[in-house]
């Protein structure tokens, strides 16, 4: 009995029905603008809820083929919540985020992981791999997932937004546009595009508003593929549920916006849809510090991380130096990413001897808890990067032997693929 | 009495003197080629040690000013004690190396860290800060180091050599030397240069052998700036005492060297002498897995992190992209590099909030236990990188307050500078 | 659209109102007793959730008074959810019980932490203290816990279930009774009880069972506040979501039972109801190893702790040996009960050195996530007993300072108390 | 050459020779008085080493028996290297210590571990086990220790000094000695000895003293064997390396002693000598913190603990209640001290599951990095305390299996036992 007084859930400021396409759904939009109006305000202190659609905003389902990531229309992505105005932000000033708790929907406990055909999405590895469509789908029970896709695997998700960010000024949005351009126009033709220019077809902005104000966001409203100096699609997987935030205000109010959850993701989600994307609940509470920008000297988010991240402190690590050796030999200068794409590859490599087919390998380092660190950037020619895979997370012992068999290699069954027989070559 | 017996110490392959010009003592070699003999065989499973001078040579002082950095002679680094072969190596096998211990010599308590001249040297933001030689003394006090050009942080280090590889086959050094030429050949006149060729000036192999085959070694032998696919200069700081290495072996005996030992380092290590340099000695055991190459698909090292590197949980994380946001607002294509400077640059605007200048600033993110991590590298045209700062290195409480002052500001000196009052522009 | 199919919430095998007292709900039971029936059974593997009221079953409310834990009915508690059998499981055999989740009612995201008074409940330092009800009410924010009672604070918690475990053969209780009925003839009068005979007043099954069952069970049925060989009541705050558990098996279907959800919990819990106690849900999976308790040699429940309990690695650390000095001064031998309470009030008059009161200090050290180590346990006649508080979770630095102030002193406000004014001395 | 200038070696107060017996060297003791003489006095800030011989002064060899464990005199342990004045310490400050190194000689590589006879010495289960002299050799390789006579293990040290404190003042020392003597008068005969009284025969202080002063120290000198409040033998194994300890000073100069030197220990070192025991060489600095006993409420040391302590995430928990079923089944009324027996009895049980003999588990869990908490101790009548194996210590993977075999069991040799054929019973 005594327990109902002052029994008070945290509200929910923004609800949505992740079952419903999100083009149907009020409180979410998919550009960025200072045009956008605010749909809630909260006061700084609050703890308040967010509902998210998952990016696609319910393109994806729970079955065993890739068709609809092959066939996902890209123009709708990503469906973020939002915006969310905190009383007193002004410009200048900083906005400090507590991500409180990121969690999936009871009634869809689950979510996916894909590779994106290379005429339609990409990823790190759509040339080399000449990509189709793959998948897998990942179950959640509690704070572990499992694929019947990728079998042997169970690990803890740092779940996290992929997606978070205060509203740009016009003047920042212009300077966006601009950039942005001037490197499209630079590569033209280039598959899959270098960027995203702004696009009417397939904006949505879920609220009534004047038309004319509807029509300049979506001529002028930037596309959410990439992060920027207000965070937007960092895809950082610490910026997880228990980490502290700190955003630059460019507009009054902030205007903070969220989507694309994932329940787990590694360091530099390389297959573009590499992070176990769902759609869930987010948990916040927000406050100011004044002047931030210039005290702070900030010019794109900082934060401060989880103390409950998972920890797997054993872990078996790849070494990448920017030479293409898995491809043509060819020296690059001091190219991380090129680095990066090799340390994925010698991983990749290391889990086709265990017995994952190379999808399946792509699809485990993109969602699991994998670390990617910057070795060394300073000797030239060769940056050198890392990639980590905790040993944690295998059923098997992956470790190296001394003895025949070296690596426990199994047949580890196949991820999810197209229905109509079309396949990578490996 | 009892304690005697049995008393052994682990013996010393290599031994050399810190204080000495690396081109006068035996053991020593500054290339990479096939022909260099082994100065020592070991056993799988033998326990032995190995004595390196720092990467210099006994060049740089403990002093105060930086003029030895200004005026480095970098046609003799880096100095690697070896080779090291191993009975029954074979090329196609992997030997595994473990790193037991990595520690300064009592006899040269003290390190450094140093930004070279845009000219001699450069670093990552040689050509943003027109780098003008600086440096900062580290004095080693058991697992911490202090410095006192850099008041007010003290740090565990992560012990590691910045520097270890196994000899590379003919083939290999031929194909090092035909791309690393196309790159050279690619940027005429560049500044600092985009890679190093063969030179025989400076070169040195610390063994009597016979003039022909010096003088092949002095023509051919690979520089030693850039780690390749042997390991070599990798600067990876998880490559520390207690890791286990895992090499492709090339030549019969796989020909073990190391050295540029590092008493601590940032991932990156941006100064490009950003670890805190020192002189040493490194305890190995080393063993092989008999076609490990094929059987692990080594294609480069693998390594297991060591259980002992210094933990600190708390940390304060800057986020970088791909445009050029701190200089000409120039948007890049998916180039973790540039994300790398962008979030290293918001770092040293953070640190200058503090107090620290620049170059300290700079230098103090070169050699603490700063993690850097590829963030997202699919979310085009963006790259994210962050580059996270252990709050427990700080003698202060670095993190903001939401009163004033939000953060301690305090007059934290200098680094060591030039003597003749050169200074770079801030 | 495409993600309503095949999105299959997990079941919920036992649900509760957590605002209705316990002894008026279904699947409920207080005491341990083999001849309780399965109110579920579930096959090996399957992934499932129970609901539990908090362990008063509903007796104290969110308030700013300590009425309700003086006046609180003891003989009701501990409140349990079960029991759920599992398929196959017969004695000898190990239950392995993954505990996936542990999480409060989106409907009550508070929870509470008690000082029990001297002659109802105790605690560790009843005596010492002559302990009068005092109360703190936490408030769930996410990951995170803060109590309008003990400011300054703010951790996350380290949810598990306070009391879990499989339900004894009729050998087993027998054998419980007896040893108990020892100890309490041999301390008559003892103020708090040594211990607690079975007690058909207050006994609960929430079933509808034969009266002659029912009556046997009340007779018989083991009082659940000590843990014992199955688990039980053992506050082991590490037992917590996302670790792997495993039990013996006693009878038939294993029958597994849980209760006592805590948000979070000090090692030793001290001051009795000293976790955050909260109604929540657990979420299960169970599987099997034949004749395990022979193959493994289990005596007792052992398990495998979770990769997602907070790390804060950053601690002061307080030593207790087991000489009474907080008390008469009287040397124990090798009594690590005694050296737990010295580091205890060490830890106590540290935190009053901040402005806590002694209360507020004994609630949080119950409460937060502090380690309590056995130093050494063969030293005679001390042995050494450490406890150790996380820094992260203050506000404020509170390392001692070699200047004035040495720390942080404030006026930090006051636990809930009684509201007849009683109090104990400080 | 530039090095060599400014590099000058920390200093060593007080060198020793580790294969000499203790009570042949200068600025070695073996009893507390006050009226020791400080044998050398720094300033605060000052780093200095201090040389230390083995806890009983090399009486303990490295081969492959347990005679000299056997034989060992107990009246001449523990010889500590000190004391060490500190300008400026007053009664009522705190003495700031901290433990920048701790390491083996160079010269003697090696410890040992040592079940003591039950007439000799004892340990935790002396009396259960009927102890007879047992012993392990560990090798120490770097970060790592392993022992022939343990194999399959190998794991890196949390080395630390087991014995470390100031001087007790004389009123200090007169409380130490009136109260042990009670309690070895409530225990007449009991075998091992609850308590030592001071004792002449074995006292020593190296250092030519005035006979009376000598007399007086040897007739009043507290005994070494447990901690107290001036720290002394605690044994903690995380005031290691990289820790800053905080002392009550009781006496001018504070006079600070260290010795019984750990490469590595488990909680509890529960087979009395169950460190692995060596000679070597600790570097400290101190510094003062005036009035620090009252302003931080000291009543016995606390401290923080180091970044460099090992981290093995992944480990397998036992527990333990006050019941000692593991014996004639008795209740105990909350005690921690019999909870801990019970799951250490648990571990070793476990461990003989893999195939090690009894006295090789006992000896693992005294050595090896376990960790055990103090789980609950407010549940009457049964205080749980659990005990944490890291599992990345073994070579195997020994986590039970749902196949068989349920765990991997080998022949696994045995530790160093008596020559003369005497055994204790399994």
């Amino acid at each position: 009995m005594a327990t109902r007084l002052n029994s008070v859930p945290i509200k929910t400021l923004i609800e949505v029905d992740p079952f419903v396409p999100a083009d149907q759904q009020q409180g979410v939009h998919n550009r960025w603008h200072p045009d956008i109006p605010a749909v809630a305000t909260v006061k700084p202190g609050e703890v308040f809820k967010v509902q998210c659609v998952d990016w696609t905003g319910a393109q994806i389902g729970n079955n065993d083929t890739s068709d609809d990531i092959r066939d996902v229309d890209l123009s709708k992505v990503h469906n973020l919540s939002g915006p969310v105005a905190v009383e007193g932000a002004e410009p200048g000033d900083c906005l400090v985020v507590d991500i409180l708790d990121v969690a999936p929907f009871d009634k869809m406990p689950w979510g996916y992981t894909g590779i994106f055909e290379l005429t339609n999405g990409g990823g790190l590895f759509a040339q080399e791999f000449q990509s189709r469509a793959a998948k897998a789908i990942w179950d959640f029970h509690g704070v572990y997932a499992t694929s019947r896709h990728i079998p042997g695997v169970r690990f803890a998700g740092v779940s996290h937004p992929g997606l978070i960010g205060t509203a740009p000024s016009q003047e920042l949005l212009d300077t966006w546009n601009k950039r942005e351009k001037e490197l499209i126009d630079a590569h033209p033709g280039a598959v899959p595009p270098v960027a995203f220019p702004p696009q009417a077809q397939g904006a949505y902005v879920g609220q009534n508003i004047p038309e004319t104000v509807r029509e300049k966001i979506y001529a002028e409203g930037a596309r959410t593929i990439p992060g920027r100096e207000h965070g937007g699609n960092c895809d950082i997987k610490n910026l997880s549920r228990g980490s502290r935030c700190y955003f630059p205000v460019f507009i009054k109010g902030a205007n903070l916006s969220v989507g694309d959850l994932h329940f787990s993701q590694g360091d530099g989600e390389m297959s573009f849809c590499g992070a176990i994307e769902m759609a869930g609940i987010i948990t916040f509470s927000c406050s100011i510090i004044k002047g931030g920008v210039e005290k702070l000297g900030l010019k794109q988010p900082i934060f401060l991380p989880s103390p409950v991240d998972p920890l797997y402190s054993s872990k078996i690590i790849f070494e990448g130096i920017s030479v293409d050796y898995h491809g043509d030999g060819k020296q690059y200068n001091m190219d991380a990413t090129v680095a990066y794409k090799q340390a994925a590859l010698n991983a990749i490599a290391y889990l086709q001897k265990l017995g994952y087919t190379r999808q399946q390998a792509y699809l485990l380092l993109s969602a699991a808890p994998v670390e990617s660190h910057v070795g060394a950037i300073v000797d030239s020619p060769n940056a050198c990067v890392t990639l980590a895979l905790p040993l944690g997370i295998f059923e098997d012992d992956i470790l190296p032997k001394a003895t025949d068999p070296v690596l426990p290699f199994k047949d580890r069954g196949e991820c999810a693929l197209r229905s109509d027989g079309v396949r990578e070559e490996s």
